[in-house]
């Protein structure tokens, strides 16, 4: 009993901090959200600072093993950075307040910055690196692409549109789908940086 | 005189609002920060909205004028893109406050959202768009690449780079500086979209 309303309460808690951010949300706000005593969160989780630190660990853990999921294992660099991209894609649509968690902490770094947001994003980049500086070694990817470099393209061209989609309706109208716009990206991204071009 | 200060107000509220958000800064807080008599910025702005509205409107407007600036005229589709990309990343360096007032207003839209913020990036993207198309006409570009699409890919690969790393520090070590990063970023774009490859 008290672990579904904790599941809940966490539940409500990361809806509100990625609306709002971090200072913008009371342990009252969130009691009333889900119909709980107002004193259960402080008994629950301690202060609101706690809360949070859960609710980050809990989001960004979640993104890391979907993302070390998509890069690891037995498959060619080509085939991990269509793995990276589908689970960009499906973790968007899964985890919708990952994104805008993510992005207020780059806006407005918390003190967990550094332990839980930074230390994540940083070893995914590390993984997808390592995947495209392999691609280079194995001459799939063409020699002088710098793989950090590419590792920001790859990510931006899906961070970007989330945070123009997600929170406002499509810019242009003829923009694509998820799919469409998904394997198109993947197309410009892996012949912009295939040796064959 | 009294312009001058109204400057060196819009200068500090543009800071402040860039740094923490439309609800996080007040008419106090800027006096103190400029060092102007507490009541002046009423007096010249009436109300923390108006002053907001007067900041994104300028910041907004120098945006929409640059990448205007770098998609018209008689250039080739190609160009206009080398353009843009070079456009994007001299805003960057010297506008530093427009991206996450950008940012923000894309993660808590405020009144502004629709007239300013929203009908801006609208109009440059419907600009990119048209290029693509041109460009995709004239057969310099790939039959089937969706335009709206492809605006997309080439602000994100931008736009990411900055929310990354202005905020923080850089995420990969090797990352090269801006200019090599933008070249990079239209070889793999342009490679990915172009006929020929």
């Amino acid at each position: 009993m008290e672990n579904t309303m904790r599941d809940r309460l966490l539940e409500v808690a990361t809806e509100l901090f990625a609306a709002k951010g971090f200072t913008g949300v009371s342990f009252e706000e969130i009691a009333t959200a889900t119909g709980a005593e107002c004193t259960l969160p402080a008994e629950l989780f301690g202060t609101e600072e706690k809360l949070y630190e859960t609710v980050l660990e809990i989001q960004f853990g979640l993104y890391r093993s979907r993302m070390q999921t998509a890069l690891q294992g037995n498959y060619l660099p080509t085939k991990k950075i269509e793995r990276l991209a589908e689970a960009i894609c499906e973790l968007h649509l899964q985890l919708p307040h990952f994104f805008p968690l993510y992005y207020r902490e780059l806006l407005s770094p918390s003190q967990f910055f550094e332990p839980i947001v930074k230390k994540t994003i940083r070893h995914v980049a590390y993984l997808s690196d390592n995947n495209i500086a392999k691609g280079i070694q194995k001459e799939t990817f063409k020699y002088g692409v710098n793989p950090a470099n590419a590792t920001m393209f790859l990510m931006g061209m899906f961070h970007y549109n989330f945070l123009s989609s997600q929170l406002t309706e499509t810019l242009l109208p003829e923009l694509g789908d998820y799919e469409d716009y998904r394997d198109q990206a993947l197309t410009v991204f892996l012949t912009g940086i295939n040796k064959g071009a």
